[in-house]
């Protein structure tokens, strides 16, 4: 059977990522810097003749902004969507719309680094009905009780395996390019997956914004190229300390 | 069985428009006015609370981006999508790349009617392989011989009812809100159809950019509305006049 190429790609800064604000599944826009970085990704990808064959995205506007420029920047805005709310970001909890240098002062490094990085604990939950929580939000009305209130990156890997292995893989078992719009937590719950990085392991990896980072697979769907690719490898080491250092 | 709503949603104007040039399918982009009215195209969705399910669009630049602008828009950025030639513009064959008026002087009027309004009479062939043709296009690949070199406004009607009765009606029988986003003419070969408009009469059919027009169905699939609804029908009536007047 063919196997695919995978290519992996985190959206752009968004208006909170600026503001340095908690996001989660609140579902704000691209900023400037963040739109341009998706066309960016999009060029990286038409100069490696890197084209997308299918797209799978979340159901947030800032993953499907980025994968529509991005796209249109490869001349492949035509090609196929998917979108499931499984790609979405890590559910931040009561910590959604709260400011991460505040919630550092607030909470002290101990319980700030927990709720961050820990692979098993998540924040609070979000108080139903309150401001930034999606219980009225019709995109997930068919969810009921599947509607995350908060979550750890073990509850993200749980959610998103399932479409891993329903909804992409037989795209690729299909020969096809895939492209995976999504997340900072969503990519790492994938790349712990494909590249079989410990519950520890998984803390110290950040994925940087707007880099398409390219998988081959073989038979097995293990990477050929553990780590995978990026397409710009020295823009991404800049930019993954630079995501290491956020909070601070 | 609950029968859904449909909404067509011509694109907003392209740069070709702007500049007077036959398109059908060469991939132009839309122009300034182009990208507000497709977002105006979106607030007035939002404001009538008409809120797409699903959306269906061809696979030309111009059509994507107006539904993705609206849709964001009226925050329904995240509904699923599904993309298809069948949707298209017409293929104006060897006029594609033409500029109207001179088109218009070289050919004469009753020439020029013909190939813009006759149903049965395509344009002449265009060349393979030649400028503005779709032969090494990647998105119609899989087309082999069903690849159109010139139609007229039958051979659109001849293609886009087999993807109404496979694509559209299902999604209308299951009671959704159907946002078809398309062409002046893949939109008239719809309108032609649901409204049962004889093919001399629907030379005289124009469908303005950028405002949704509603279509309530009954059981039988025939408009309850007959002609549609416009969300703006003021504007809308003026932008029929204007579109009449193309070529001048």
């Amino acid at each position: 059977m063919a196997v695919g190429t995978l290519v992996l790609l985190r959206h752009g800064e968004s208006v909170w990522n600026a503001e340095n604000l908690f996001t989660g599944w609140v579902d704000v826009a691209l900023s400037e810097k963040g739109v341009g970085e998706a066309k960016r990704g999009g060029v990286l990808l038409r100069d490696a003749g890197l084209l997308p064959d299918v797209l799978h995205t979340s159901l947030l506007r800032r993953a499907i902004h980025t994968a529509n420029l991005a796209l249109d920047a490869a001349d492949r805005h035509w090609i196929p969507v998917k979108r499931d709310w499984r790609l979405n970001e890590r559910h931040y909890g009561a910590l959604q719309g709260k400011n991460k240098k505040q919630t550092l002062a607030e909470f002290g490094e101990e319980q700030f680094q927990l709720w961050r990085r820990s692979y098993d604990t998540p924040p609070p939950v979000i108080e139903r009905g309150s401001e930034f929580s999606q219980d009225a939000d019709p995109r997930y009305a068919g969810l009921g009780d599947d509607l995350p209130l908060t979550e750890c990156l073990l509850d993200v890997v749980k959610r998103i395996l399932p479409y891993w292995d329903e909804e992409i893989v037989p795209d690729l078992r299909a020969g096809k390019t895939v492209l995976v719009a999504a997340h900072g937590n969503s990519l790492r719950a994938l790349v712990k997956h494909l590249d079989g990085i410990s519950d520890t392991d998984i803390a110290g990896l950040n994925i940087p914004t707007g880099i398409p980072l390219r998988y081959d697979l073989d038979d097995d769907l293990k990477p050929t190229n553990p780590g995978g690719t990026y397409l710009d490898p020295d823009a991404a080491a800049d930019a993954i300390k630079a995501v290491a250092n956020q909070g601070r």
